[in-house]
């Protein structure tokens, strides 16, 4: 059976966005108590397969897990999933809203609750967790901590709560990306709608990198969705960048722009290429199909005389 | 009196960073409780500087503040200021080494010092605090919610506190970079060795949009020195680069890009032109000084006769 | 009155070129033997104005008259005209087709009538003069020295010849574009139809030196509408570039294209700015308007506090 | 016997420059009236090879040749040659210095000794020919048609002529190139040293084409020598480039962007790869030799678990 490890613990987002996909069903999940938790235990063989967050529609990337990636033994992106971002406002049977003093949740979340608190709770004291599916789990314990959580709806159900308030972020479409990560092997075939992530480091921080950088994937047709900098562990002030493209590495416009990046950088390091969640395939410039590809390629046969 | 906010509370690494400045030392200096409430003190009059802490050498940009000066009423960037981040850990009389059992400190701190404590203290509980000075604040509490917090060395004086272990951050050479920020008027002079920080949003997302914009610097011969994407809160999917650029909005070469972005951007946001803590001179390509500006103007007026 | 010196003798296309011009009507015309002559008569202060061939739709480029603008005195172009290139076979009274044994013609025309003379006169010998209408000029010696000239017709009218043969070119529509040069003064007013010729003189013969030109264009939108790369006078092997491009000095995007040229160039030959003699306006991308310019100029002296 | 028409009659600079390749020494050369006719005789099999000029260090591209090889039958450039242009005074035994009156030469020949002329003969009367040898042989028909001509000295050795003045061009570093040129067959083997010779047709007259196609090469790291924007007979103001570039069609740098041309342009006109006469090899930036691409290429496969 396949082990996917995930950042827990059990009623995460993570594990709402593992739900998503196909694979869950017959798949033996596992909570991790950290992005580096649920890595390393790919690494290490102690799963096959980790879904992690990569980017917040608010928050941005998340960079522990580009980091990750990045550093140590290698690992290939082979799936993505896009979840909602909702939260909800849970309690054990016998709280109400209008007893409700102290609230725990992610400072991430609480960023992205504080209209709705304000509005509807503005005396409540907000107490920081190290998970928002962590502070549902707590409302356990006996003596409870606090009153309420903010946290997933499903945590509801795992947790026998009950949801007070559901909906309550401030941001209507907040969504979240997370990756589903394995050790290199065979590739996900080409669906003609798939993304490659890359990280790339540069010779040296000359202004006009990142300027050809950008021509490599120009020339050949291939278009950028993310680009982040990133400090890099190896040197202070050194930068990477981390880039998610159109296209598969079997895509000829893509193999040919890493090919060129190989040449130029520092060091190009692959992770991944799988099909989009949202299935859109990219808009084509005239010339950089592989079917164009391939009669060039013919074309230059004959000029060599082969 | 100047009156400036600074992500607080008291003995912050924000304080710290403030205290490096000359203007830190005649002015009143306001802790706020996040880095939304030290902006909004001087959107607001409240204060008239505040300094946030900008981008940090192993997580990077600091989103939230790159988001909140890109949103809402204008504030530019005056200067700037880069610290060391030193970990220490920080206990009251009577608590040592061997009888800790449970230490507060903010999560980022947490993820930073995580080979120290597993060396070290590898059966201590570790809970989340809202930031490092606060958790050591909380020490002064009867009774004491935990043994011990990690922090900056400042907050033992600060707090009347000890400390066990002195410099115990996992990377050695970590800084945070924080900028002081008002509202618009008069600029700062430029130096020689000046940034200039800008938010741009693009028409649409097409794949030729940040090719375009590096082009307008490497015209110019103007430097980046950091690159962010980060979304637009303006609607789902959009994004909006954040970048640093060398050289002062007063350079020629600087004001003459900054003009050919505004043409081809759907909104360039001005953050503020200041002096670089480091000094340092950009190194210029021929024909981009202010002089080669200004002979090739002079030129162009006897071109069409005036 | 208006003296016009032209690539003579009477009778040439030159001639008919400048005669489509308005100003024509009241100068007074001087026949030169040479372009080179016609260019001195204006450096000179013998002529106000020449009117000289720059390119041909089937010969490309008149390198001469590009060679000659670009050394010596300064001279700008503050005209252009088109003219369709007719060839017919004239020959004085009681010469008929079918008594031709010997014809003269200027070589480049020799060669765009060879077909008509293949199929129609297969026997005669072509014999090279200096110009077209110098041949047909000699055909009023005595004893004529060949029995018919090619030359185009209104040469017939001048020198009092019969047209045997029209429009005997093989390129049926072969056109030659000549311009009208003075001496630098004020400049032709913009007409939202212009166009600008320069020669530019890179640093060293690297690479990237013509995208680096291009570039510069291309970062102002000014299109270019021909190109030349042309051996310099000034080295062996050194090249120059003679370009034409969309839009006149007074236009904002080509004032701030030619100033970064000037920056980047050993030297910019600026060859003036002129109408264009179809009336074709450019079709400009967004944001290099003189509005757009102008608007960005504005938001940089508030951005400046001026 | 290899058969090798060149552009004649016997004694041109085309008989001088093929006479510098080791081929012409077992050779059948045959003289040839035009570059159209040279050519033809290799289009119909009349010839194996022929010698025609491409370019003149004063005079620039010969651009009969330029449109003589990109239309009509596919042919390809196998080598070069570069001859120094001098021109001499001929004439026959009896003619002085002191008794010229009319000296016949080709007119690119007359623009070319001009200066001399004035100093020397100002007073002779220079009548055009077909060909500066063309010119040295009509002094042996009876009667003289002229007194002199102007011709290389190598005419004086074929035509039984004396040389009255030697080397007196204006320009005293002038050189002519030439290249030989075969059916397409086996290409020239790569020497190191090479260069290849294009004829590129876009799609459109966008402004960017010519951007588009410079980008194409740089990103391969592969240097332009020469650059023409030449009409096309294919419709009236559609231009295409003649271009030189650094490397042979074996290089892996030069076949990619071969490759990345052809998908973008309407039509790559490839005229063959052949050694620099000179023997200069390339400098090549970081990233472009045969290795490097050797390298990306196993790098990608190994990615591709292939």
């Amino acid at each position: 059976m396949t082990r996917i490890s995930f950042l827990g613990p059990r009623g995460t987002f993570a594990e709402a966005a593992l739900r998503t996909l196909e694979i869950a069903d017959r798949a033996d999940l596992l909570p991790a108590e950290s992005v580096h938790a649920a890595l390393r235990m790919v690494r290490a063989g102690e799963s096959d397969l980790a879904l992690v967050p990569i980017e917040n529609s608010v928050e941005g990337a998340v960079t522990l897990t580009l980091d990750e990636l990045t550093n140590g033994s290698p690992l290939v992106i082979v799936d993505e999933a896009v979840l909602r971002v909702q939260f909800s406002l849970l309690a054990p049977d016998g709280v109400e809203l209008t007893n409700i003093d102290r609230i725990a949740t992610h400072p991430h979340a609480h960023a992205q609750v504080m209209g709705w608190l304000r509005d509807n709770l503005p005396g409540a004291v907000v107490l920081p967790a190290l998970s928002t599916a962590g502070a549902a789990a707590a409302l356990l314990e006996v003596p409870r901590p606090f009153d309420a959580a903010i946290a997933q709806a499903i945590a509801a159900e795992i947790y026998d709560l009950r949801i007070l308030a559901d909906d309550i972020g401030d941001t209507k479409d907040a969504t979240t990306r997370f990756v589903l990560v394995a050790r290199p092997g065979a590739l996900p075939d080409p669906t003609g709608a798939d993304k490659t992530t890359l990280s790339l480091f540069m010779h040296d921080d000359h202004p006009g990198a990142l300027l050809a950088i950008l021509t490599e994937f120009a020339v050949r047709g291939v278009n950028l969705t993310r680009i982040e900098s990133r400090p890099t562990r190896r040197a202070l002030g050194d930068y990477f960048f981390s880039v998610d493209i159109e296209g598969h590495v079997a895509d000829a416009r893509v193999a040919e722009a890493l090919m060129g990046l190989h040449r130029i950088c520092l060091d190009v390091r692959y992770l991944g290429s799988y099909p989009r969640h949202d299935g859109k395939a990219p808009v084509l410039r005239q010339g950089v199909t592989d079917a164009d590809f391939a009669e060039a390629t013919q074309w230059l046969g004959q000029l060599k005389g082969n």
